[in-house]
This record gives structure tokens, C-alpha cells and sequence, in this order.
């Protein structure tokens, strides 16, 4: 029997964080034609911003990548709640990881590999997805990470 | 009765601007399967880009903001357009607001709002897109806002 | 008898380069429900990338509009390693393009349609997409360029 998403969160003693509400005026979640489009996830905790500013001047990359990992783990949040489960979840199709970099980083990649590889964990290889990771001059609350998924939904 | 996009637009005093002529080779809007892709959105008027430069050196955040209202105005259009009639969009599936930031500004949320709020105002809930707001380094031709949505369509 | 896309590369004297291998936890191409989403491209050449740098700074723009042009091969490239060929591409639904810019550049779209133009060449007004062109502040490894692309699949 392949583990459900559920039960890899468990194996792996990952603990989905609780979505966060919107900053603004849009949807966490739309669902439309059987995929889930999730908006862009910025990592709050207790009401701030984890790890501010700009990756490799403020923020180290590996605190960065830590980052990206928890904002996916966010994002499948978001579509457990719009869903009821993220058993529902049959495929990763794509995400962009934007990162807010200093003058002269270049290893976005790296950074994005945070929020990619946690999602392999749960879904296996239908959790690799299709992927962009670009440097961005800044981000909402002076997030270091923002991460946008869409996953095909039964 | 449910009034219709266009009934809202005229209850709210809206007047969608003419779509501008794509700045390159790119369609300003392709569907397909039930989806129109709109082709990212800089506000100019007669020749010119409104509020030019870098958010918060250049343009006032609630400048910038008014240039994203427009600029959503300006995608529907030319969904409008392509599809003879807005009232045949569905929903906002999603939307994604670059703001060219100068460095330290990290509000592009607020920035964004001032294109979902319109979107909401004309279409209700369906109006509500999941939604992306990064700050990048510049846009073309100097845009301070530049605004990417789909739309599901009849 | 419209030519086939395989039969206007040749027409063209265009040569698909080898898709490069995935730098991170991710697909190069996801297919989902007819749409074959590429990740983002960077062009690397005997494991270099291919100009380096800021776009303006680093990069003349007309470098940086033949690095958006191998970087839509390159997604052709993994489409056609994915489905054999790309004779299954129907239509270019969506482009975005990424150019890491130094202060001051705002000409994105025309390095942007390095990429779109050669889409045209190959599979006429089916390859004109969508799209948005953005200044970024940094790209993975030094690129100039990231270019996404979806196309529309059989």
C-alpha cells in the first residue's frame, strides 16, 4: 500500500502549520477545473515575519531554505483547509519560489530546493513539481521567501 | 437577480480603459481550455507610463496602487475584447502584481489590493483570486505596477 | 500543408539544444490535463552559464534577448524529451520572462521577445502566448535570463 499524504506527514513527524489568514484582498485558495491554486505563502509566526529582509545579507541561506519549507508546508495547509484533506492533493504541478536577494546572490536554486524537496517527502515523486526560483528586490512584510503552488486536486 | 460584470461597472462608475496594443510579440490574451491567460499589464496613457520609476523613491505607494487598479482594469478589457463581452468570465482565478520596488519597500500587498479590490467590486466573491505580490527591480518601459490575471470564461 | 514545427526548425536552421539537467529538486516538465508546464530555463553551456551577470550592467540587451531565445529552445527541447517530440505542441499558452536587470533597465520586453519571437518562427500565430516580462534582481547561477513556458499539449 503507498502511505497517504497524511501518513508521510506522520513518518516524516511533520506538523502542517495552521494557514495563515490573507493580507489582503485576495483567496488563500482557488479551486478551479481540478486544480488548487494557492496564494503566495510569506512565513508568519506570532504575528511577524520569519527571518526578515534580504537572503545573504540578512537572512542566511540555510535559514532562507528553512524558510521556503515551511511557506510550501503553508501552502498544502491552505488546500487542506479549502479541501477538507490534502489527501485530496494527486500532484505538485508547479512552483515558484521568489526570493528576496541581496546585490550579487545567485543561488536561488537552493533556496527553492527547501520548499521542493519537503514536498518529495510527502508525495513522492508526484510531488516533484515544475519549478521557477528568482531573485526578487523585496518582498510583502519583508519576507525573505515567498512560495506560490498549485497542485492538481481530485 | 444578480446584477452582471457590466451592470457593476456602471454601478460603481467604471470605465474600462482601451486595451493597449501589445508592447512586443505576445498575444494580449490567449484561452485555452476554458481559461484566458492575459498577458501582463502596464498602465500607459497617451504614449506614456503612468507614475513611472520605483515605488516609494519615484511613486507614492497609494500612487502605485491606483496604477494597479488600472492595470486590472485595463486585463479585463482586454478579456473584453478577446471575448466580445466581460460578462462571460466566471471567476478570477488568479492574479499576480509586480511592483518595482525601491529597496527597503516591503508594502507590495497594499499595492496589490488596489487591483483585487476592483476585481471583487465587479465580480463579488468570484472576483477574489488567489494572488501573488512580489517587488522586483524594474518592468518595462519604467512601470511602477505591472499586472498578470486569469480569468475562467464561458 | 502547413509545416509541421519539426519541419520549420529545419526551414529556420534551428537546432534544439540538449535540455539541460535539472539544477534542484524538480521536473523539467510537468504534464497535467493537456498543459505541459516547462520550469524556468537558464541557458548553460559546458556547465557554464551563458553571460552571466545584470542585464545592462554585466549583459548588453541584445546578449541577453539571444540568451532568451536558447532559453525557449532549451524549454521546446525538454517538452520534446517528455513527449517525444514537439509535434505535440498545439499552442504556446504562456511565457514569462525573467531578466535580471540592473538599476535603471526597463527594457525587459524587448529581451523578452528573443524568446517569443523564435516561438512565432516555429509554430506561427499558435506560438504567440501570453506573457509578462519582469526585472528581477538576481536569477540561479549568475543567469541573465529565466524563461518559463506552457504549452498546450495532444
Amino acid at each position: 500500500m503507498v502511505p497517504t499524504p497524511t501518513e508521510q506527514l506522520a513518518a516524516h513527524r511533520i506538523e502542517l502549520p495552521v494557514p495563515p489568514l490573507p493580507a489582503g484582498t485576495y483567496a488563500p485558495v482557488v479551486v478551479h477545473d481540478g486544480v488548487a491554486y494557492v496564494s503566495g505563502q510569506v512565513v508568519v509566526e506570532n504575528g511577524a515575519v520569519v527571518s526578515p529582509g534580504l537572503v545573504d545579507r540578512d537572512v542566511a541561506p540555510e535559514a532562507a531554505r528553512a524558510v521556503a519549507r515551511r511557506a510550501a508546508l503553508q501552502g498544502l495547509s491552505a488546500v487542506g483547509a479549502a479541501l477538507g484533506s490534502i489527501d485530496r492533493i494527486r500532484r505538485i504541478v508547479r512552483v515558484t519560489v521568489y526570493v528576496a536577494s541581496s546585490p550579487g546572490f545567485v543561488r536561488q536554486h537552493e533556496v527553492a530546493n527547501g520548499a521542493t524537496e519537503v514536498l518529495v517527502d510527502i508525495f513522492g515523486e508526484n510531488g516533484r513539481p515544475a519549478r521557477a526560483a528568482v531573485g526578487v528586490a523585496g518582498l510583502p512584510l519583508n519576507a525573505p521567501v515567498e512560495v506560490e503552488l498549485w497542485a492538481a486536486v481530485d
